[in-house]
């Protein structure tokens, strides 16, 4: 870069430099490093190739891009307030403040034109990964020869730390094998991390491991080479059968006479000197967040971005016109909302189950709710992380997504993180609704990405099954104890423990009536006793906690107990009904819900002054919550045990003997 | 496999292959077709080439094995018994009953031989780093020329599905980077995982793959066939630059007639009738759990185990009389005791904190600690998940480990779940006592293997620095909210947030007299206010939960705070002392160490009926523990948001004034 006369494509890349350089400075904290060393290839994406309109960033077709590397937002927010969305230089001057659309990494819902959260490194890319499957499967459904409605990139950045997660080889393995076309990523490869140079800690060839995927790979790209990266994508463009990665070596902090290409540069502000003398070394005499004429013009992709949408309207409306219901389905899926007769359907399965009453396991009721789902809300798109079989996700009509094919289900493989991960791509894409199973303690693997669904408010469904030491044989690396509490600690996200089939399918309307908030069904391996309910307690069982069992006289004590215990609870309290002492049984299903109900409706639940009793098959610090510092807890506070399911509840004290005792001593004390 | 004539060799795979599917079968439950699948890899690596005594399991310096597809713990009980370690028979018949030696998943500590805990797939390989990491640092520090006392080699089968998981690729990405040529993997590559053929959603070119990674790579082996992996084992030993992986080609539940090769036999009983067909197929005609004398002896390895084991302990008397400092040491960190002198020291260093009072930040005050104890315990091994100067866990006198040289520092780069699987390796090696850095937020990432240290119980401790939303700007993605909580609900986990550098230093000094018990340090980012404390509460800040600040006048309400909380509970209760409202604040960095003290203890802290408040920049359910259905809460039970520290705080309602308030209202009620 010289000093002397600059391009207007050096100027337009150059902006990037001196927005992000100053806003890290302004806001005292930030990565400025990133954004200056990825500005040509910035330049070269959102100029040349990307299709978006800066006016609706909720266009259906839009490429989709992610910036998985996402402390360096400033790249983005700088691309976005350049190319013309609602990013004013007044919201780049707020980088990093409280309110502000520009926070310090990438958040979901707070800016116009970000798909989704980034920050958590790896993350992005499964969120990419994500948003090419929920391409793919909508393309499959709803083109039509001639009539490419469903049919975007999904572009990603990543850099060193993204790829040396191991969700990176998670999704990107899987990316390979179904065929992911349209994906297209770009590796930051400026051999920095914060620690410093990655030759200490990160040596892969990572060419040649995204070959091994089954990748496209261009490596060996001049990051800073404008015209170089564009060849780059039309090439990878080409590809519409395999994932491409370009390899970009870049200068971290390209651009800063003394800090380029060192860690400094990664995460602390550049200090005024050095911009001075960047500012001089790119001939870049504007003021802050100033940006001359000329180059905002060149940048500026508003007429461009309406034009892009206009056509595909004019598109979509000649296919609405020839595939009416098609076009009615899509408009629907798009919009996020439930199918007309999706109150039919649900109230239908969960009269059913009540009529039934069948004795079966949780999972087994879920799976029934899956079928009962899956015939109105064709968006279901299941899947899980190589326990099927376990989850039982499965259902009869369901198609498998394959390299050559759509599909509605996924097999992840043993990938939880990634899964979870591509479920919050799908989900920020729209247009699909993804629910993926695992072990309630393989949940722990992708814990990190559940909570990001919830921060994102995106409503995932994590059928978790085998939800307590009753999963047996397997022993205590298998077998939940804290998981149900921690999981209930997140905000905003909805646990489900039900206690039989008519809770079960309850818990699946709820998660499906969700936009906002995800849901983890922990579901059991055995069977479950059906429980009786009048049209009371049927009407409850959505409040999450409600009076399963009442007192036959006075009041003595409430149980609360959540799935497998509930039946426990009940013996107990019959026991004891019998023996004249009036016991309460609150099933309490999902907490968040109950928590969510008025004082009155709580306290008519729960009444105050009665002595308290909790049981469930996990860690009891949560439920003294409800029970109090003088209530019992009956749970399991070790690690689990490998033996026969009857053997553990016995060893664990999870019996109606022990709950009974429990009760006893409760009320005589 | 003939129905004729069957080898002796042939005879003993098939040895391990009747007592596994015969184990199953008692068990009504398991895995049999790994066993049966890897019973020749088992015989050429257990046979030929692996140096152990099974009449010492603890024998330093044995080869360490590890079945990270732990599914198939028949195969590792088949071995331990045939070759002669504490394993009888009837311990096999045992197979998955409660408190057996033969649980469903190989525990460590349950089982004479069993070096680790496994099940979660992917983290027996990240263990087996670990162990060889463990192995090139010690052999680095202890062994002198001509004395080669560290110097075996680490071994570990690996499934499909451990290679499909993320951890894989962080912990083999790094055994490339660092040469670890004493670790050798066995791909057992059978094609087959739970949901089926694993060509729909598993297609890496593992070998590429790897060789990405810089390992050796050994391809296309036939896993049945004895001598060609006794080659490939031979092969392996040959380089000791790089980490070898061996792909061996194998049929998933071999000899079973009709049912090999295929996903049913992976998790479940064969049945009696396949049982009888391989009986016959394997000519193997001995009841259940018989091994005929001439495979029995042939596989008992007691007499060249005790002469493995002597050979090294003449060698090590050698090398003592040379080096008898060195081997002194050896000796103490091998057995894994504290060293003369820590007492002093831990006295010496929280004396200093104490008397120097300054403000600072919990990581640095950690910094300190680190470098205390590292002069006098130079098995402490420090790491960061590339946050080295975030975290604060480096010393000036660290080496960092390298291909070239061991170390007392691992570079982990951006592999939380990894870094957190190769230290519980390193625990389970013994000689190091491993620490390891990264943000709390991004401890999630690293969960599963957390609690499978709290699960072997090894003594890992997690430096987690940037402990609360007051991290300020880079927002709620790294923001830590419920995760303090949740990981004090890990049963044995100790999980401590010190509130100066008093307490930091005091749960250091826990932290490394724990033997047995995993310990989170939970570090601000910020400054924190030096308290004062008297003798008495000097001395209890081990106890977890103590009395700071004793109420003036008659006592009001106790608030109980820790971390950065504490000063503004010690604001408040100063700010109501002065209207003669007595209020004491009560220190509590550990509520794992507050649990386990007298009830008395806790009653004199904690005076029953007296109004409690908790004060925790996290959530505040967990607290409902301490102060019950009417205490007060002060927390955040929402995600966080970017910025400045101060202003989030504010935001957050975690201020003295607020506190002040809540205790006036509290004490009102």
């Amino acid at each position: 870069m010289s000093k002397g006369a600059v391009s207007l494509s050096s100027e337009m890349a150059n902006a990037i430099r001196a927005l992000s350089m100053d806003a890290v400075q302004q806001a005292k904290s930030g990565h400025p490093g990133m954004p200056m060393g990825m500005a040509e290839i910035g330049l070269a994406l959102w100029h040349r190739h990307l299709r978006h309109n800066p006016a609706n960033p909720g266009w259906p077709n839009r490429d989709r891009f992610v910036l998985s590397n996402g402390h360096g937002s400033m790249l983005i927010y700088s691309l976005l307030h350049l190319t013309g969305y609602d990013v004013t230089a007044q919201d780049l001057r707020q980088f990093r403040t409280l309110h502000s659309k520009t926070p310090g990494h990438p958040e979901r819902g707070y800016t116009p034109g970000v798909e989704t959260t980034t920050g958590p490194l790896g993350q992005g890319l499964a969120n990419a990964v994500g948003m090419a499957v929920a391409e793919k499967a909508l393309a499959a459904r709803f083109n039509r020869p001639g009539h490419a409605i469903v049919d975007h990139q999904t572009y990603v950045f990543v850099g060193d730390g993204c790829l040396m997660e191991g969700i990176s080889h998670e999704v990107c393995s899987l990316a390979g094998t179904l065929g992911l076309g349209k994906l297209i990523a770009f590796y930051d490869d400026n051999g920095i991390s914060i620690d410093g140079k990655v030759e200490g800690w990160f040596t892969d060839d990572t060419p040649k491991r995204f070959e091994a995927y089954g990748w496209h790979v261009i490596p060996a790209v001049d990051g800073h080479d404008v015209d170089a990266v564009d060849r780059a994508i039309a090439a990878a463009k080409r590809d519409t059968e395999r994932p491409t990665l370009i390899c970009c070596r870049t200068t971290i902090g390209m651009g800063a006479p003394t800090k380029a290409g060192g860690h400094d540069c990664h995460g602390n502000p550049l200090g005024d000197d050095e911009i001075a003398a960047t500012r001089a070394a790119l001939n870049w005499p504007h003021s802050p967040f100033e940006v001359p004429d000329a180059v905002a013009q060149a940048w500026d992709a508003r007429s461009k971005g309406a034009g892009n949408e206009a056509a595909w309207t004019a598109a979509r409306a000649r296919w609405a016109a020839e595939y009416p219901d098609l076009a009615a389905e899509f408009g629907r899926r798009m919009a996020g909302g439930l199918p007309d007769g999706f109150d039919d359907s649900a109230d239908a399965l969960i009269a059913d189950a009540a009529q039934k009453a069948e004795s079966i396991a949780s999972r087994k009721a879920s799976q029934n709710a899956i079928a009962a789902f899956s015939r109105i809300m064709p968006e279901l798109t299941g899947g899980s992380a190589d326990l099927a079989g376990s989850n039982m996700t499965t259902w009869d009509a369901m198609e498998p997504m394959t390299a050559t094919a759509g599909g509605t289900y996924i097999y992840y493989g043993v990938r939880e993180f990634g899964m979870a991960g591509i479920m919050n791509g799908m989900l920020a894409h729209g247009g699909v609704r993804p629910f993926g199973g695992t072990y309630v303690m393989f949940s722990e693997y992708a814990r990190n990405a559940m909570r990001m669904a919830a921060l994102m408010k995106l409503g995932a469904i994590y059928v978790l099954s085998h939800d307590s030491v009753a999963l047996g044989q397997d022993g205590p690396t298998h077998q939940p104890v804290e998981q149900l509490a921690t999981l209930r600690m997140v905000p905003n996200m909805d646990v489900w423990r039900p206690c039989d089939a008519v809770e079960t399918a309850v818990a699946w309307r709820v998660a499906l009536e969700h936009d906002a908030t995800p849901t983890v069904l922990a579901v059991s391996r055995q069977g479950l006793d059906a429980q009786t309910r009048g049209p009371d307690a049927m009407a409850q069982v959505r409040r999450g906690g409600y009076v399963l069992h009442r007192e036959g006289s006075a009041l003595a004590a409430v149980i609360i107990a959540t799935g497998s215990e509930v039946s426990l609870a009940i013996e107990a309290a019959r026991r004891l009904g019998a023996e004249g002492i009036g016991i309460r049984v609150v099933s309490m299903p999902s907490t968040f819900q109950f928590d969510r109900q008025s004082a009155a409706y709580k306290a008519d639940v729960l009444p105050d002054g009665v002595p308290r009793l909790s049981v469930e098959a996990g860690s009891t610090d949560y439920w003294r919550k409800y029970v109090g510092l003088k209530g019992t807890c009956i749970g399991v506070d070790t690690f689990g045990e490998s033996a026969a399911p009857d053997v553990l509840f016995e060893h664990f004290g999870l019996t109606a003997d022990a709950v009974t005792n429990a009760v006893r001593a409760q009320v005589a004390a």
